[in-house]
């Protein structure tokens, strides 16, 4: 990284929009822009104020835009560094030509995340606030919205900075015990060690624990929608997304590719996964897609078992039983809620077969195949009926553990790996009190444990870190 | 349009990016936004100045979003109006949320276009300016963007004025000699007028023929691109657009629905047309999808025809004679190019054959259905063989006629509409100043003439025209 050079982005959504904002950040921002920019004097204007002037190419171009210009000076920047806005108009072209100008002039196209990296390796956030940055730009629920603020605004951090402060007056009076080893002192109580250190794990536990529910927050509970060509999967999920992304028709098999897309209801998201129909088929495309069914359904912790109501146990082949047979294999310790389709066009007594035959395929499935939970519900999916109580259904089994509206949720697989080792390494430290092994052992295990946390910060970072930190973020931030 | 209502609207691109722009105007403005702002006293602050401040839902509700905040006070804003710009984190749900909040707040949200409509209604700019900024959003090439930043710069408005002008010396000369009508004085020199008719015929006949460039410079040169399935078409297309837009596979029939994209090459636009495969076919989609392709066609001014050169002559049913058959009815008066793909697959006595058959089709071509050239190449589009030759054909096929750089170019079809309404009008005043009719009838054709001239850049508007104009913007702008 060389901290000299300046970078430019457009730093607003992809595609073409009423208005584009390009930001340059570094050290000559100023000078650059001044090359391509006709207006008030950028060395002397005052910072953070808005002037109206044009973009021309260098050496006597074209104008490329009117645009608005707004330099925010260092230190009293986003990255720290000084960094100039130019707001266009939101033309691909314009945000091409003009990012092409800025680059001729001397800037640098930043990489993903390049903006925030700045922000961190000028102290402006630690690494978790950095990363709360990204997460509040993908956040699409009022849950993970509310999770990365709070990590944003350093609620994770602080707790994670007492977490080794305590460490860290521990580690101290251990290590000051070894300078005067020949003395046999001991200026840190052991018993009152064994309760802080206990104290810490408990804290770390709740933090990775909080991983699973934050996990679901961020990324959406994984739901596979399953079954039968024609059932009416994609009138289904389209019906939940309120769009029309899948493909519908009446011919068998129409779709071939997985489909994903999230969907919050009452404030959780699920992550919706259309699959090709089950059937026997010697088309190679629906071939794979059907694999591609069963791999999708590993992934899921929700299952929905679309099934064809007026066929269900009227032909042989179409049989739920053949079908769950097929499928169950891969709902073991899942939920599986069966939705009876083509609700419309059943007797009352159809209705109740299949209620009484479903009813016994999920009693009878062998325990090492067996859903955690087996549901059923009939319904329309065409003509919207009982679509409201499928979604409460959904409600209710992605019932979240209920949780402290304060409590610091942990969402990033990177904090809850680091979390883990500290958790490891809190746990060897309380097994050697207990053991009573000697103190420069003992106090190994602590600084191991304050080094995962720091990780979490950045206190401790390595080119990998950052690399891995930064690669996830979207270009322009 | 009640213009005492504040609006707001995102301004940015749809999507979830670094940052997004959410912009407020009108006269409570500030009072609205001052109502979800916990930062600087906006009611106070100065104009054009960026203050760092959050978004919080009123009534003691969450914090959404840490954002910069920017007023632009009237009449020094892009509307005339008070203008507040909220950048914010480019969230999708944060850009939800603080739009939600400030429709709660008393904002509006913005219909397309409605600030740019506000800008023409508070005299910011004329009405052929206001489209522009519509076009500038939408150019993708160098040409059509120069065209729009002219038009937004006010040159085509100008041009229309000192059209306007001399028609309104003309009148008033006329209408000046029906007030002493019983004198019979000729304030007006017939032969001057003729002259200056003649002249301003001219400039608006030239306008109305630029329109020919000028929409293809804006959206494009439509390209049909067709040819029996399997014949490559999707591989190719994917090629020119750098993109895999187009499911490619090896099972014929993979095409079922026409793509349209754009590419620029050397500053002209093609608008590509990929369509499903010509064949027999009983599929019911696949049916539908050929049947459009031949509408498609029709509407296409460049059309490149893809054989699958190893099939061309060898096989009695792909042969090219008979799709020829098929598609030239289609190409009457078109610019069609045979591209015989596959070529590394073809030895050079079967290229020679395809050749010499290709060249006895294009001029065996019955009158009715010729196109009207007729060029062939051969190419690898898997292997990437002389695709560069490829495009070098289509550039010259489009080859648009030399422009004048600072020549006006109507772009806009209803410019286009009003101009040969004009046009006709000012035919009607030299046929009524040739044979020498009543002052009164002449004076009214030159008021008509003057009419369509005052749609175009608005000082004529009725409700209507206006509507039409804004509804093709985009929101947010």
């Amino acid at each position: 990284m060389n901290k000299e050079d300046t970078i430019c982005a457009v730093s607003t959504p992809h595609g073409m929009g009423g208005i584009a904002v390009i930001r340059v950040s570094g050290e000559d921002a100023a000078n650059i822009v001044a090359k391509c920019w006709k207006g008030a004097d950028i060395s002397t204007v005052e910072s953070h104020k808005a002037h109206l002037g044009k973009i021309v190419e260098p050496n006597g171009g074209e104008t490329l835009d009117e645009v608005v210009m707004t330099i925010f000076r260092a230190p009293h920047s986003f990255t720290g560094e000084d960094v100039i806005e130019i707001s266009c108009h939101g033309s691909m072209w314009i945000q091409q030509q003009i990012m092409k100008t800025l680059i001729d002039c001397g800037c640098r196209a930043a990489t993903g995340g390049e903006f925030t990296r700045r922000a961190f390796m000028n102290g402006r956030m630690d690494l978790s606030q950095a990363e709360a940055v990204a997460d509040l730009i993908a956040s699409s629920s009022r849950a993970s919205h509310r999770i990365a603020i709070s990590q944003m605004r350093g609620d994770f951090s602080r707790k994670l900075n007492e977490l080794r402060e305590k460490l860290l007056h521990f580690v101290s009076l251990m290590e000051l015990e070894l300078d005067f080893s020949e003395e046999d002192v001991e200026f840190a109580n052991r018993d009152e060690m064994i309760k802080l250190a206990e104290e810490i794990q408990n804290v770390i536990a709740r933090l990775t624990d909080s991983f699973a529910v934050g996990n679901v927050i961020k990324n959406g509970l994984p739901v596979a929608i399953v079954g039968e060509t024609n059932a009416g999967k994609s009138t289904l999920l389209n019906y939940l997304l309120h769009d029309d992304k899948a493909l519908v028709s009446d011919i068998h098999g129409t779709t071939r590719d997985v489909i994903e897309d999230t969907i919050t209801i009452a404030g959780t998201m699920f992550r919706f996964i259309d699959t090709a129909g089950i059937r026997e088929t010697h088309d190679k495309i629906e071939t794979m897609g059907i694999e591609r069914t069963f791999r999708k359904i590993d992934e899921a912790q929700l299952v929905l078992w679309i099934i064809d109501g007026p066929a269900a146990i009227s032909t042989e082949e179409n049989s739920v039983e053949k079908l769950s047979v097929k499928i169950f294999p891969h709902c073991s310790g899942k939920d599986v809620i069966a939705v009876v389709n083509k609700v419309d066009l059943m007797s009352e007594e159809m209705q109740q077969n299949v209620k009484e035959e479903l009813s016994r395929i999920f009693k009878a499935a062998p325990n090492e195949s067996a859903p955690k939970t087996g549901k059923q519900i009939f319904i329309s999916a065409k003509h919207q009926k009982n679509l409201d109580e499928l979604e409460g259904l959904l409600k209710n089994a992605a019932s979240l553990p209920e949780n402290d509206e304060n409590a610091v949720i942990v969402t990033n697989s990177r904090h809850y790996e680091a979390l883990k080792c500290a958790g490891e390494a809190i746990a060897r430290t309380l097994d050697g009190l207990h053991a009573g092994i000697s103190g420069d052992f003992v106090s190994q295990d602590i600084r191991e444990c304050m080094h995962y946390l720091g990780e979490i910060t950045g206190e401790i970072t390595t080119d990998d870190i950052l690399g891995n930190v930064f690669k996830h973020f979207c270009i322009g931030k």
